[in-house]
């Protein structure tokens, strides 16, 4: 080979290399910034409400850059740009949704993850990683309340964490090789899944991604707490096998994603139980409520599922994203998943058998999302978990009595951290069928200036045709000082909306 | 309500929360570490190949601790943990499966980007990250030659975004509504995916989770240089479609996992067009390189497919996860994925429309994986990722020559970056057929011990039922040095697993 070409390669020129120096820099100048920014986050709006066509004119519409640009200037600029135009969910003042903020120490970890950049698909590609995601596991499980000798593995995420659940009852309970033949089987057209209307999406996105069809979904009519009747889970079950249709799964919720509403999980156990069918528990949300002592039965029962969906990006407070699933059969999650092609040789290091997590889910490369949630849960341990999620739960019900309290506020429900209510203004004439299309229309129109004013974020629920204002606590930062101030805002925009909206106006 | 209430949480005990001068503290204590560790990385192995149960014992097996631990001492002990026992992509002669180094201002950006904590799932609640992304998108599409109006999203990995192209496929492509009724329609048993036997273990899983079964794949054969044949192709579709099954979706790979060869994606975009069928180019690897001025035209012509996979965690040497999914009709990638269920107001935004990416792909919750992307994009420009991508293939080309040139070395492929070889004992005595069983025994023996060793790290592949050595660059650090350093450990390793496993050893 020729002098030319040992010069291009021996002193290789990589413009993304860093020397140690700038990096340094580089971190210590952003880890100042981002504490600056944490400092006075309660003092910035939640959000800025800017228009997409505003945001898009700071980023401009330019083609690919062909030269870089100097890192120093780079992200000095960008963080500048992400703290002055973001919706921060780390805020005290919001709770829109289901996202928390992010555990400091949450943010330290995922600098560290992608320093050490383990691909957490495969043991020998990333060894303490992967024994942390082991122990998170383990300990997530023991948190709820789950055996601890259980499958599981973390995910992006609820929808995904809740397909991986879903997926394994599908091979479990298909009774041909569904794997290999898919919904190829005479019976697979009459699978059939029980859920609540209350359940979130992921469901219609399963039984449509994984060839089910959404017309699978028997959808199960809840009663007036919006928790599923299990009478007409049972009737429903009944009927499907007279008619040769083949029940397989039924999903309970753990903490709805309207309400915050757990449904009657001991029940759906045994309904399960009886007619041999796959539990999977989503409690993407409200599963890590069940650490509290206190935990009403019907939560603590999804230790009787045999999946269950959690994110430690919701309330154990880890930055995005970290979803979880857990499956009782550890076997039965491997089996689901597990290729093992020529090209791979993972299954064991040093003669010893190792955990490979891409033979546990959909994916291969895998990060170390873990690291966030073993830290944090280190941080603070159990005790300092239940105080926390103890805490976002009797803010909520302050809420509740504020609202209810409150002469211009009807207060909808409480259940978990999650609080309904409505801006009722005094003396409305109308009709009662007038009366709740138009407070309707006024508590949408109240929720967009709220959320668009930044002042506070709560988000909003349908609750029997009736629009309600949904604040839900999954945040360590909120005090009761940020949870009484809401009602007064929530008051000051309904008023002025409503004089807007007068036919007089 | 009571004072004591009060107390609980107007001054709210948090655990979880840093203030300000610890964070900052603990901050810079770990920028210092991190920019140390990067510095001495390439005098530490590559792995320290201990075993399991090692590992294992570091973290001890206690339960989830009641109480929690000082975050300083913490911080410390897991960053040396990690830095004691991981394996590292980072380091120059990491050459194993596809994973590449991080570049360190994507470190940086994913700790901006858990700071910032988006949800960018829904533009509301990610404003500018939601327009990072669509710029990250529309970068990536120029730089691989796609068109830039395209629809796209970033998503875990290579699997998922082989995913989100199979299922917008199967959306645009079955001619029933897929989504309510599935796999029920009589015709769904008969769709046909068609792969050559070199493609990646994502097809298998796609075509078992969502439901087709794999038996729905047709393994088309590949010729000498494990490129799909055409014909044979061609002859499965007509043959296929005479016996009524439908055909459906092609795969063509851009940048295999064994060998890194491309598909003749000119011949299959052709045939897609010529039979109707969705053309999937799975270019989760080699796709980065159709930025390359000389690239080869089949790899170029991925812009003709109807979707991409591709990894920014691979050829942009992002941090894990990303992966990336591009579809030519933006409108089919919503259609697929789209669920706008009543407790989501989430489509305009001040009268404007808004991308809302979890109407784009499986997620609901999404993490902010754009940053690091973007910034890298930023910090070099294409000029720049067309030098270090060019540079990687020069080098594999390099150690191709190295181990062709090597008489201890058999040198079989080179294709993009990687470089397949194995150890050939000089003077073998046996058959042919026992000399091959023979090698294949002693290089499987050679990779466990480098692997292992730390020294290097290379994996396998299989090629016409030989073991091979194959060493994929994907890696800004790894200098002509590095390469020129492999051959004599290898062939230092395959000395004296050599001499161990002759008969009178």
């Amino acid at each position: 080979m020729d002098d030319s070409k040992k010069e291009t390669y021996s002193d290789r020129f990589a413009p993304l290399e860093m020397n140690t120096d700038a990096f340094r820099e580089l971190g210590h100048e952003l880890v100042d910034r981002v504490a600056d920014f944490l400092a006075a986050l309660p003092e910035r709006p939640v959000t800025t409400g800017e228009s997409p066509s505003k945001i898009r004119s700071l980023l401009g519409e330019s083609p690919l850059p062909q030269q870089g640009t100097d890192a120093k200037t780079l992200l000095k600029e960008t963080a500048n740009l992400l703290f002055d135009h973001s919706l921060f969910n780390g805020h005290p003042k919001f709770w829109g949704y289901i996202t928390s903020s992010a555990a400091p120490i949450g943010i330290l970890g995922d600098f560290l993850a992608a320093t050490i950049n383990p691909n957490v698909g495969a043991w020998n590609l990333s060894p303490v990683a992967s024994e942390i995601e082991r122990q998170t596991i383990k300990w997530i499980a023991e948190m709820v309340g789950y055996p601890v000798d259980c499958g599981g593995l973390l995910v992006s995420g609820g929808n995904m964490a809740n397909f991986v659940g879903f997926l394994a009852g599908r091979y479990a309970k298909a009774g041909w090789d569904v794997r290999a033949i898919g919904q190829s089987s005479p019976e697979a057209k009459r699978l059939r899944v029980y859920a609540s209307a209350e359940t979130h999406t992921w469901i219609n996105k399963a039984a449509d991604m994984f060839g089910l069809g959404t017309d699978s979904i028997r959808w199960i009519q809840t009663d007036a707490d919006l928790r599923m009747e299990t009478d007409l889970l049972k009737a429903q079950i009944d009927n499907d096998l007279k008619s040769g249709d083949k029940p397989f799964l039924v999903v309970g919720t753990a903490g709805s994603v309207s309400t915050g509403v757990t449904d009657p999980l001991v029940e759906i156990a045994k309904i399960c139980r009886e007619y041999d069918l796959w539990f999977h528990a989503d409690g993407a949300y409200g599963a890590l409520a069940a650490c509290l002592p206190d935990a009403e039965s019907d939560l603590k029962a999804l230790s009787e599922a045999d999946s269950v969906a959690l994110d430690p990006h919701k309330w154990l407070y880890a930055p995005l994203e970290a979803g979880c699933t857990l499956v009782r059969d550890s076997k039965i999650l491997r089996d689901t998943f597990s290729y093992q092609p020529p090209y791979y040789k993972f299954d064991e290091v040093g003669g010893e058998p190792t955990i490979v997590y891409n033979e546990y889910g959909p994916q291969n490369s895998r990060g170390f999302r873990a690291l966030k949630v073993w830290l944090a849960l280190k941080q603070v341990g159990r005790s300092g978990y239940e105080r926390m999620i103890s805490d976002d739960i009797k803010l909520a019900q302050e809420l509740y009595q504020l609202a209810d309290q409150h002469p211009e506020l009807q207060a909808f429900s409480h259940h978990l951290s999650i609080t309904t209510f409505r801006y009722v203004p005094e003396a409305l004439k109308q009709t009662h069928e007038e009366r709740e299309t138009y407070l309707n229309q006024l508590n949408t129109e109240i929720l967009t200036r709220l959320q668009e004013g930044g002042e506070a974020f709560v988000s909003n629920a349908m609750i029997a045709g009736k629009y309600v204002l949904r604040a839900c606590i999954v945040n360590f930062r909120t005090n009761l000082r940020d949870i009484e101030a809401l009602p007064e805002i929530i008051v000051r925009i309904g008023r002025i909306v409503h004089a807007e909206l007068q036919p007089n106006h």
